[in-house]
């Protein structure tokens, strides 16, 4: 039986204070810290041995690798990044907490930005320092694929070619593979795997810090699908992904 | 300008008990982690941005690159391991500590150990449970690559095709290089770049957690070689590698 564990990363720094992170690097928070180790501790409990594993280049989710393999004594592994498990780009939300969204958009345009499939927040502009293009790591990306903002659709677009050219052969040639990466790209492997509707990706929050297993026969045909770890935990977390839908 | 830049991990937990540590996969002390923080501190206030990096497969060096690249805000470069970037295996010594180690073997044997180029350690029996050849790491290795005890000649030897066939074609496609590992195994980057004699490299000692730069023309002729921090730590280490030589 194949494995593959997608983990997204623990708390950061500013999902504490409730503002857009995106391809922001922040650091995660001590509880995010926590909840890395904890889902290292799951793991190895549950007898995990990882062939390998992909992460992005922002590092809450390396360091939620590290802390992952470290735990599970298993930092001796080929660890492969791409930009391509980055977070979906926030564009000129990043940095702002809701209210101060709300403030600049207004609730309506917020409310469409957060809740749609293919509308894109504002673009960081090309003379905004902040801009990825004035950041050595994404260097060699070609220019039109370095985003200065982004749709669910986009980031999922971006995700795909990866899945197919990296993370999918890994799969076929090894027996378990961690991805530890960001609510947005590790959604784009749920919607493949589980072949989900735009709403019904959209709707589908995956819990941080909780290895989501999918359980594969040889063929790669799917078997099983689960989130792993204390069961309380799991529980609330799932209530709070169903109670999340329904404001809809 | 191209730059290779060596180092050795910091103080781990067995190196504070004066014990042999050689493919045993022992922790960093406290002391050895702010070390390896200490290193990454020097490497950004010089201005270094790597291009990838390279460590073997114990946690004593792999944490030394990740703590480094942590402090010089550098985690998402590439990073390849290799089992050739292990320390040399100690064979039986491995988990003795030097008092230990006379009890056993007698003064003049782990004398002959300790300063011979070609003279390995008793090997760990196959049936040893601590032979490598029972632990994960080393699965994809063929039976005999995987060493139950090294001397210094063997740890080069082995080194050499990794550095021939990796580090060298990296350091010609990339500017900058950083390598994280082990006395012995970075020794035998030494012995090749300083075109030393197997005397020279036994008497010459890496200090720890000390950043060693090389620099090179575009057709890798070494122009320069230094250990870069605090002036006063550096002078303390030279005198403790001359006194260590002059010992012979």
């Amino acid at each position: 039986m194949k494995k593959l564990v997608l983990l997204r990363h623990g708390e950061s720094v500013w999902n504490k204070e409730n503002r857009f992170t995106g391809w922001t690097d922040v650091d995660l928070s001590p509880k995010g810290v926590e909840e890395a180790i904890e889902a290292g501790r799951v793991l190895k409990e549950r007898g995990f041995m990882f062939d390998m594993a992909f992460t992005s280049y922002l590092r809450r989710a390396i360091k939620t690798l590290w802390l992952t393999l470290e735990e599970m004594d298993q930092m001796w592994i080929p660890v492969y990044k791409s930009w391509r498990l980055n977070e979906k780009h926030y564009g000129l939300l990043q940095g702002l907490n809701k209210i101060e969204m709300a403030e600049k958009y207004g609730d309506e345009q917020v409310l469409l930005w957060r809740r749609s499939f293919d509308v894109p927040p504002s673009p960081v502009p090309e003379d905004d320092k902040r801009h990825p293009k004035y950041d050595p790591r994404y260097k060699d990306l070609k220019p039109e694929e370095i985003p200065a903002t982004e749709s669910l659709k986009e980031t999922i677009g971006r995700m795909v070619p990866y899945w197919e050219n990296d993370i999918r052969p890994a799969l076929q040639k090894n027996n378990q593979i961690l991805v530890a990466a960001h609510g947005n790209s590790l959604r784009a492997v749920v919607k493949y795997l589980k072949n989900m509707s735009e709403q019904e990706i959209i709707a589908f929050n995956i819990p941080t810090g909780i290895p989501y297993v999918f359980e594969f026969d040889e063929n790669l045909n799917l078997l099983k699908d689960e989130f792993i770890g204390d069961p309380e935990t799991i529980k609330k977390l799932m209530d709070a992904v169903a109670n999340q839908a329904k404001r809809k």
